[in-house]
């Protein structure tokens, strides 16, 4: 287990069963609301490190610029969120899910960044093929301040 | 095609391309807000009928009672929500979703409720075995509001 994982553990929050399931999933939900209170959602790839978990603004091809999108406006309005990962499954005794609130702020250069981008490329060979980490792009970190956890089958 | 559909597409927000992908997904994500703009996330089944969409606060286990439910204190203290629709692959080409800004309602009782019920009995054959429509319990009716799509490959 590396001394990432403890370290999140010893945070209280995410346990390592949590961190065995955000292994497991490839993509999360992420919802954000903006000053008034709008609430807003975005399918995220996602990475989870020293107890936090990071969101990429990628490269993928998005109608804005990437300062304009709405997950970031949003967090720079209100910074908080709530990430959930889900298993669904036709199998409803198989359906789980986990739901992260946190803190949430942009990071647009730094350390933190830059670690979470290159753990974002170890992640997704998609990100390490097209060099996220050299792209400049702004990541949204999540401190976690609560956890729900659900599972049809206890 | 359903006259219910075309009703959908005559409103002007889903297509009928959005129609076939909601067909095509069993399970969305609803966003919803508190009165004081917290954001909140939940997987959750639908079924799309004449416009609306339609997700039902089922009989699977919760620790809370139903009315406690976090997605409907927030949807009646503000009556909104975004609801996703998403394709998650591998090949990130593949990567497709669908947002649906909509009025958020509960219906408790009443000929909309009852037949979205039935919907969503036809559609899930799960609620079908659990006998969800003779529950007697609520229903989110969504009226779409705004709608964007996204797809990796035009």
């Amino acid at each position: 287990v590396p001394a990432a994982y403890n370290l999140g553990v010893t945070r209280g929050l995410l346990r390592a069963d949590d961190l065995a399931f955000l292994d497991a999933r490839r993509v999360a939900h992420l919802a954000t609301a903006d000053a008034a209170g709008h609430p807003h959602v975005v399918p995220v790839c996602f990475v989870h490190l020293d107890g936090r978990l990071y969101v990429p603004i990628d490269a993928k091809p998005k109608r804005a610029a990437p300062s304009a999108l709405r997950r970031l406006t949003n967090v720079r309005e209100r910074p908080e969120a709530a990430l959930l990962v889900d298993h669904y499954d036709e199998d409803w005794r198989r359906l789980r899910w986990l739901l992260i609130r946190a803190q949430a702020l942009v990071l647009v250069e730094g350390d933190e960044r830059d670690q979470a981008l290159r753990a974002l490329e170890r992640r997704y060979p998609q990100y390490a093929a097209m060099g996220l980490a050299a792209l400049g792009l702004p990541v949204i970190a999540l401190r976690p301040t609560a956890v729900r956890r659900w599972s049809a089958s206890p």
